[in-house]
């Protein structure tokens, strides 16, 4: 990778950054991508059992958790307690453990960032960010999801979270349903409704993680696509957390929030 | 339409085509079509109450019948009767009205082609070929097709079609179900299931007819779309048969019967 | 078109819209659109020789002009002059000429609207502001636009606009050039640069005007596509500009100065 | 890879399979897929240096080659004095190099295949042959490619070898170039001209390896498009081939010779 987006041009000292999880999949994908980047340095590299107490004198500047559901929130407070910055994948937060890392973030005082977010790559975050805008500007609007044949749900998060985005937005518009003239179907045929949003789940061997959202006028249409294919796609999302967190202070969910999209 | 497929370099005499239903839809498409081929001439134009027999001296050596189901299998044995061969694209026949042409035009002895094709657009007629020769060659296949919202069926008759005809080859060559893990799901996310494929109905303003066949192996991916914008996309293989209906002596059912695909 | 994007759910009066051009081929679709439109009705409609200021007592409150460069920016100042909102979709634009538009709108008082677009497709115009929003956070960027094959330029204007856009983002953001590794190449293969940004043009019958835009990083693309498939895919954005002009006094450039991208 | 297809439904005695190059990439993802079928069992893998006569009594039935250009005639001829049916996907192959194989499995008399193909990727292998039957049967057509920017050459051989396929499809056929009116364009916009028909090439991060045939008619449009993910792209179509080798006596250059299209 040779060429990075958002490498600042002039870098005045690497900064460190700690993993968490580090010999985990994602971990390990996260070690390699700072060891490419050449302004991070890759710090202490922490699995279970380890203490991230001792990440306080470490130098890192930034910490990255890709752990488990049930260790992930306990790490983020231990963190701020050591002072650095950090950018979470792992899933499981609730409104009520995200609300008890805003009032420890306030409490502290010293300006931290969290950033926790579902979702690092890049061309899924703006697509759903995109399909929200464009919402409220076209009479119909389905969402087509295609994935490997062993995912086990069926239409996937990202799609029905897509869906509701969507239809969230109609619904503020005043716009009415999508015109649909279907009087005779087979069962299934129109796909799962969503929040009034009809979403399409195709499973084909040899596909990763695909979604398309399709916006339709009379005469027009404006389709809106991501694929991600493979874990890698992660990383560009993930670095330019690691290297915009510390001017993010407070909780911030959801990787838009770091993106500049005036 | 400067240039136009299967236009014989050389062509001695304009051949001379009647059409029945001329003031139709198509029929009047059919009509314009004709005139701008320079290699045929637009001979008598018939409706409802006009005699087929009168086509007997009028010099027409092929008529087109775009008309309406309860007339048009009368209209082919009348056309047999007057000795030109026959282009027809109105639907409505069964196993036993085919039955009957196929006695006429035996009984008839003089080598008359007769056509009765339910879609002249090539890119449709070729995508279902195409995905038939596919579909032993991969795990998984599933079919999407987009309509306008006007569409009162879903999903499309082409779209079950194309579902089926993939079965058939499947079960053929032996091979399972595709592959699919789902375990929870919300109702319709994977479509309807049609001979065991998944078929998936889009309705969307701003769209007319596209079908997109989806074949899936380890590591790769085969897509097969066809994108029907208007009427006019009929011409081109309604043209087609025109031109070779003298060179296929019998009953020919769909329009792949008249393509070398060698 | 029976549900209408952003139609508000209450209107008190129908407003009354005036047509310049109106018989032109824009111009009469213009006027279909407003008279299938609930919360609109058409008012006079003016062609060539008709005088604008005529409109001041018509109670028409908003004009749209798609006639011809030569006429339009005489009919603007005539149409602020009579009191009315403009929303005017024919081009030859220039600095100086808008100049002209902005200050007789600041002279003239009455806080009315003029919107000037080269282009009312929704899709079109939310395309390339997305494409523009993107193209900081991905290494690679491309263009690819397809058209009927009678266009007389390659690439489109609206295609070397969309590379322009997405250059100056990326300049801007301190990024390299995409990584290309080619070394050996038919002419032409790699497209037209412009900006550093490679475009691509498609000529193939029976396509009307299609642009995709394609972003890529490690393991992951965003494709963002619209489709024109007939003049009527103007019509949502000219009514969207209809009803929106009266709120916005003075003069906007460009059909995204009326959406809501927040 | 739970389900393969072709997979004979009763497998009597798996057949044995080695493997010439199976220390390299390609053939150690092949020593794995040969591992992970049912109806084979993987046999002697040999490397740089190893005899290849010593197969002769080793069991195998096929042997599959991916070593090197220099080395692939000789593996081939020594495969054929030990009894052998082969298998290659090496490259460096000439008419010449062609033609002495044919010789040697004429003058062997044993009824050993052999065959030797640039390709083994399904989708890839039908999309080139489904390209050229429809050839012939529309006005427009062009070809985009799309790779991963650490490609050298542009276009892909894959495209311009499609390119030519069309070509000479069109030209038997009678079809004069494909309309193109376009009067300016900047340098490159129209892609590379192969034979008459534009190949357009895409360098994107993120990508692999894709094709897209785009075919044209009025108001329809054929897509054909093949996506290769990954290497294990290639497996499907080797162990089609391997299967298959036995039951095709002589040299068959090209994976489409194995495949039933009818």
């Amino acid at each position: 990778m040779a060429i990075m987006p958002n490498t600042p041009n002039a870098v005045a000292e690497p900064m460190m950054i700690a993993v968490l999880g580090a010999a985990g999949r994602m971990g390990s994908t996260v070690c390699d991508a700072i060891e490419s980047a050449g302004d991070l340095v890759l710090g202490p590299r922490l699995d279970v059992g380890d203490d991230v107490a001792t990440l306080a004198d470490s130098g890192a500047a930034v910490a990255v958790d890709f752990t488990v559901p049930s260790a992930t929130e306990a790490n983020v407070h231990a963190l701020i307690d050591a002072g650095l910055h950090a950018v979470v994948g792992t899933t499981g937060w609730t409104e009520e453990s995200l609300g008890r890392v805003r009032t420890h973030l306030a409490d502290d005082g010293r300006g931290l960032g969290v950033l926790i977010a579902p979702n690092f790559a890049l061309s899924a975050v703006l697509a759903m960010r995109f399909a929200a805008q464009a919402a409220r500007y076209f009479e119909s609007a389905e969402v087509i999801e295609l994935h490997h044949p062993n995912k086990v749900d069926a239409p996937s998060g990202t799609a029905v979270h897509t869906a509701r985005a969507i239809a969230a937005v109609r619904a503020q518009a005043g716009l009415a349903a999508g015109p649909d003239a279907t009087e005779t179907t087979l069962d299934g045929a129109r796909g799962a409704v969503v929040d009034g949003v009809h979403v399409h789940a195709v499973r084909l061997r040899g596909l990763v993680a695909h979604e398309e959202v399709l916006f339709g006028n009379p005469g027009e249409q404006l389709t809106i696509r991501t694929d991600s294919f493979e874990r890698s796609s992660f990383m560009p999302g993930v670095l330019l957390a690691v290297r915009a967190v510390a001017e993010h202070p407070g909780l911030t969910v959801g990787l838009d929030g770091y993106l500049d999209l005036g």
